[in-house]
């Protein structure tokens, strides 16, 4: 696929990493390693179920401190093992348009793995319908948030290597 | 792909004929034989461009017996050769999500071609984010718009085998 990114509307995240693809790619699909990382502490995942074919389930309970559910159905768009794995939010499962709430801020998530020297780069890019919608991404805090989880599932997959 | 249809939200369209699949399928994607039949007459395609892999681009000009085009971009989602191709209006190509006019009803399109005793069993199904999208579709007369873009593909791909 050739992506079209557009500044306005998109963000992108590089990070790099010691480990290999194959770790990061495992952190990203099984559901017992995302939950322990996809999250910035202190909020957390409470569930997580995947289905890691196009069409499929991406399913997350994001948990306040406080303890405040918030479950997210969105839609599994391309799977390529070590390499590639793209969802939507704009989707429900088996490319279901969804309605999106008022305030809410569709998006598309496409993470790339590629192999550098001694590791991983991960890059996580962003699509959004509207600039307004990357506007309210960003003000959530979106590169100090996805870095904070990216940060969290290289400590654990350290641990887990 | 489980489908998780729902009356309330979908439309199905299931016609048979005796071409084979392939024949179809050529139809389907190839954009100057599609360009001969998915628009029931008088309404016309102008234009059409296909991208046949996911991300990709699925657009169409509709052109109306006055000569109105109304151009449409769209985003190719699943490619089985001869078999399946889904794509949706909900996305821009590349899977960006796209901001709905006020009186759209974005849907994604499943076609599916089966072989059956004789030729080629099609079923054409919609899913629509909510039941207020599907009405409208309906509205617009899907079942005999669809069907006559059938009957106009098997006219024209039985002249061409």
């Amino acid at each position: 696929m050739g992506m079209n990114l557009d500044p306005t509307l998109d963000m992108t995240l590089i990070k790099e990493t010691s480990l290999p693809k194959e770790a990061v790619w495992r952190a990203l699909t099984e559901p017992e390693l995302l939950k322990q990382w996809f999250c910035p502490k202190p909020w957390t995942v409470a569930e997580c179920d995947l289905e890691l074919w196009p069409g499929g389930r991406f399913y997350t309970v994001m948990q306040s401190p406080e303890g405040d559910q918030f479950p997210g159905e969105s839609c599994v768009l391309e799977v390529m093992e070590n390499t590639r794995l793209v969802w939507t939010t704009d989707f429900l499962p088996g490319f279901r348009p969804k309605i999106s709430e008022p305030e809410s801020f569709p998006f598309t998530a496409i993470i790339q793995l590629d192999s550098i020297e001694g590791g991983t780069r991960y890059t996580a890019t962003l699509l959004h319908a509207d600039a307004a919608g990357r506007e309210k991404h960003a003000a959530m805090g979106f590169d100090t948030g996805w870095g904070a989880a990216f940060d969290q599932l290289v400590a654990l997959m350290t641990v887990a290597e």
